[in-house]
């Protein structure tokens, strides 16, 4: 049974990112230890990697995420899907326009124009048995919050207040969760909730 | 060797109220499931409130939580510091002047008023050889953290995003932490984090 899944990590205090994220900086100004526990030796964290790439069977994410992952500094042979993953899921991109040309050419990417909504019912389809997957931006984790597009919200909770930056909820007004699950890690504390 | 804890509820977007707090409804409007922890059956809540009563040897409050505390609907006989607890520590109120009277009289209360600082260190002197820990409100705590006077952050994060309220992080700055404890119940997690 798909699930629709948000999976991303945030500060403390609720950011994706650090102030001023750019093409080059997809984490903002200082916000590098949010993935610290993606490049940590911890097995917990590697769980946490490898389990949600295998259960991963379609992914859907903003344009300003696709334009990070798709530019200078993004995904590569080492960093990201299709690098030394097990699998690779078909992306869709919420996008007023599709770009004219791209990077990655290797992996499998659909440019969805019509919104959110559309974008994650293509996901829950192309995903078969395994879940679609919403890696953000934080505004488009929050739309799909609000529009109550969200199974379960898996969270990976690093240890830095940032204090200014892309927030995750905004918008996304109030959400009462049940917690599933909690995997701590000596680098963050991954948390998985149901939508109530 | 005695620490300055911030010991608080949260919301996973980071609010220690709801909406429009007052004296009756000191968690705001619709706040009240952040608290659900400290009233539930399971032994690992249970252990968060009395390990975190026994080692607290003085405690700081803002006015603002000192008068909701004291207020109609605040502490009594089975609520609160001095119910059913095993020790009563002394309490420092950060507050401009103190109030002509109050209704827990049989709670040792001092009203400081040349600032967060001079709160923390009578507290810290106060608590001998326990914690000296911080409950609130967020604006204290964030003061006090801003102010580099916190040693550790144990924070009880309930499973409700609440899109408003009172933010805990407001004006703390940027803050590096280390996550030293996760205690899971099937209510909340309970996480202690060091200031780096």
């Amino acid at each position: 049974m798909t699930k629709v899944i948000a999976d991303i990590t945030m500060s403390l205090d609720g950011f994706v990112t650090g102030p001023d994220p750019d093409l080059e900086h997809g984490l903002g100004v200082g916000g590098e230890p949010l993935h610290a526990w993606a490049f940590s030796d911890d097995p917990v964290d590697a769980d946490q990697l490898r389990a949600g790439t295998e259960l991963s069977g379609a992914v859907v994410m903003g344009r300003r995420l696709f334009d990070i992952i798709d530019g200078p500094g993004g995904w590569n042979d080492d960093v990201g899907y299709g690098a030394r993953e097990t699998g690779r899921p078909p992306f869709f991109v919420v996008t007023h326009s599709a770009p004219e040309h791209r990077r990655l050419q290797e992996l499998d990417f659909t440019f969805v124009t019509d919104g959110i909504a559309p974008a994650i019912e293509q996901a829950r389809s192309a995903a078969r048995d395994k879940n679609a997957v919403i890696m953000g931006g934080g505004d488009v984790i929050a739309q799909a919050l609000a529009a109550g597009l969200v199974d379960q919200l898996h969270l990976h909770v690093s240890p830095i207040v940032l204090g200014t930056g892309t927030p995750l909820f905004h918008g996304a007004g109030r959400i009462e969760l049940r917690q599933v699950d909690v995997q701590v890690s000596s680098t963050a504390t991954h948390v998985t909730y149901e939508i109530a």
